[in-house]
């Protein structure tokens, strides 16, 4: 077997007549991003016939232009923002080969890049006092198995003094106990939104919600297959009935504040419905709740909850006796589950249950999540 | 601006018509891994003129051949191993787009596919109980901030009872605290070494062993950079002099033994001259060596040390005073630091240090790291 050396290797390599310094020659510069919210991409393809620059950007996808093989296009005026992206080289879906950031949803990547503010961005890492993630297995009787889960905590959480509260933020179909990591930059959020007293020092738990997977893709005994985001629906074997043992495992490892006022529950489009449904199965645990373009229904995907629904209006009732001190509906205007959460309103409000609403442009993307969360962490734990 | 539903709204958009179940259409199946040991990679491409497999294969660049836009290639008789790829499509190298398995090394991305044994990879997470991961930050007063860090709890660890022995485990120029667990696999090798009693539980620390970098390309202030893998060797700003603020982090956060008899340090390439080094500099802790293809140079890089070297040979006769129980050695046949180990080995031989030595087939590869870490795990901390 012809072995080559790594890019480590050749590192080495150079440096062995270059002395001090080594620079491994960078694959080129994309995207370039300038100062006035310009971001210019770059590729060196010369034996393509046609690149499009595609992903979450506007005017997408974009018709790139060459120069003797050197291929680019620009994009004037982004708002600071995290955006994702990719390249259709003759109709083949790529990644940018001069940027090695990339964030996987479901089976595909793209690649990323940030638009700050003069230097600073809520989503990057700043000069400010850093949580601790770990990366840990819990037992799930009702699941049958070895689940794997994401925790942050807070700086100058130690495991010995102090009482936190708790935030449980689910994700989407598709998604896993990375997703709000990798994807909502949680970490980064957390860390900033910390340190400027914006949001409560917090420990935030991040299970993989899909009842059939232990873990995300390439955790698991599965190995590294092909991710497809199929769902579990039994009702018998779901998440949402086995999320008390997640609870009781945080509770018993780490040093939280178990009470209504100190507990928060809050989720994306599938997890969304996960936190509305366990909020009203837990009743008396989650006086903060975030349903982030939530997939509400019950019966049937797709379905619309009944106005007078004989099991979620008695389950709501009950919640409500002690009313959340912040239950959080987000969407986006132009969001697919947009009617469906119009209806649920409609339901809150025929029965007097009080929430509040905050409506977004856009869809169903992972912009609108990150904007939620962080509009939503500024709003937990500041009631006693 | 236009938005596009990600993957996980169109699941859910999907899941409106399809009810039970959804399957995202995958992106089709590549690599496809036979029983034997066959791996065929597949593409559609159809603008495509040319494309070629490349990466860690056997008589590699390939060439891929077309039917109808459909390219393909296969390898026979792989052995069980990870190995790495990438398309060079028309010349531009991409990642394989069926395939949202990668890593990266400095500023490139590779596409990963595992071979196993029969269904078992030492390198894949099996059904065994699994370690904890900890992404934590650190404070180095030498070298001036807070620094990122890897660690590895085994199974059973509960930051409570015991006292655990504890390996620093150390990455190469342009790695990161990242390396030794994306290219290195190093969690998974724990935990199903651990379960079958091939290695005694401990805990792994994985610092980032450049000074002048804090964390991980994308973790640090640095924001999203693209890597280029510099390094200090300001002897004043060293890693190797600021380790032993590591070495107190760890012993008060964390349940280990301090004893030289439950400390091990091992290290691939400049992280096996850190090993070197650091083993030197504090003779009395580490009664466990490992430099796997290791970068043994004091006076300038790439230079041999001198047989009598002032410097060295003191601090080595100060550390064989009480010789470490194992000190090791592994490099490949065709690593291109084969000729400074040989040199190396001469000047131990030669002043009567006692060692061991490995030499396997191949390079300066992730392949033998992961293979001499292997063995050299079940070696650690069996002599009590």
């Amino acid at each position: 077997m012809r072995k080559i050396i790594s890019a480590i290797g050749l590192l080495a390599f150079l440096t062995l007549s270059a002395q001090q310094n080594v620079h491994l020659k960078s694959p080129g510069q994309s995207p370039v991003i300038g100062d006035d919210g310009k971001v210019t991409f770059n590729l060196h393809a010369p034996g393509a016939k046609r690149v499009q620059l595609a992903g979450h950007l506007p005017g997408q996808p974009i018709e790139m232009t060459q120069q003797e093989g050197n291929w680019t296009a620009s994009i004037e005026g982004l708002e600071p923002d995290i955006y994702d992206y990719w390249f259709e080289i003759d109709s083949v879906r790529t990644m940018d080969p001069s940027n090695p950031y990339v964030v996987r949803d479901v089976a595909y990547l793209s690649n990323i890049f940030v638009v700050t503010d003069n230097g600073y961005s809520p989503y990057l890492t700043n000069n400010v006092p850093h949580g601790k993630v770990e990366k840990v297995w819990y037992r799930s009787d009702k699941l049958g198995g070895d689940r794997r889960m994401s925790i942050y905590t807070p700086p100058g959480y130690d495991g010995k003094t102090g009482k936190y509260p708790v935030l449980y933020l689910l994700h989407g179909m598709g998604g896993d106990e990375e997703a709000w990591q990798d994807l909502g930059r949680t970490v980064q959020m957390l860390d900033n939104l910390i340190a400027t007293g914006q949001a409560e020092p917090m420990i935030v738990v991040m299970p993989n919600g899909n009842a059939l997977l232990q873990a995300a893709p390439g955790f698991s005994t599965m190995g590294l297959y092909t991710p497809e985001g199929n769902q579990s629906v039994d009702p018998d074997r779901s998440f949402e009935a086995a999320f008390p043992e997640i609870v009781a495992f945080v509770e018993d490892n780490y040093l939280v504040d178990p009470s209504k006022s100190k507990n928060a529950i809050a989720g994306l489009s599938m997890g969304g419905g996960h936190a509305w449904k366990i909020s009203m199965m837990m009743p008396d645990k989650f006086d903060y709740v975030g349903m982030f373009s939530p997939a509400i229904w019950w019966d049937g995907r797709g379905v619309p909850v009944d106005m007078n629904h004989p099991e979620v209006v008695p389950m709501l009732e009950r919640q409500f006796q002690s009313a959340p001190q912040f239950y959080w509906i987000a969407i986006g205007n132009e969001d697919f589950l947009y009617d469906l959460n119009a209806h649920y309103r409609n339901l809150l409000d025929s029965h007097g249950f009080p929430y509040e609403y905050y409506e977004s442009e856009g869809g169903h993307t992972w912009v609108n999540w990150r904007h939620y969360l962080l509009k939503f962490l500024p709003r937990l734990f500041k009631t006693d």
